[in-house]
């Protein structure tokens, strides 16, 4: 049970930790600092993370990469727009 | 064993994510887009995602968490180091 918990801490931390990033890049409105590569790969890896708690059925696993998977596709969002919206 | 697979390429994805951002970082000398907020908070929950890893014997978690810390914390000190030798 404590173990558990130890999870539930670390992944609200992880995923926590990607709200001041989201509204960084929105105040600032660049997302030049961050990698494109980054955010496809990272998105992509966070969905696997997703399916892997589903079939090991480890809550922790399940709802913290559910909600990372919002905030990192919002700063994919942000990534295609911004960069579209820039003068040229 | 095949859901094993599955969290190691989860792993391995969210793993070398961080790869091309510290690539990134280090070229252009600029850490000004990343959240100085989520990376200690990103830093914090790696770490005790690792711990869990170790409690829970489990192999993804543990190797996958070991090697984003050491990135993590790359870009953390590329943070710290690039903000503090900015021209004034």
């Amino acid at each position: 049970m404590e173990i558990e918990y130890l999870g539930m801490l670390a992944g609200t931390l992880t995923t926590i930790a990607f709200v001041p990033q989201v509204i960084q890049t929105w105040k600032t409105k660049s997302a030049d600092g961050l990698s494109f590569g980054m955010l496809i790969i990272f998105n992509l890896g966070v969905f696997l993370w997703f399916c892997y708690g589903i079939m090991q059925n480890d809550a922790p696993l399940m709802i913290t990469n559910g909600v990372v998977i919002f905030l990192a596709l919002l700063l994919l969002y942000f990534k295609i727009r911004f960069t579209k919206n820039k003068p040229t």
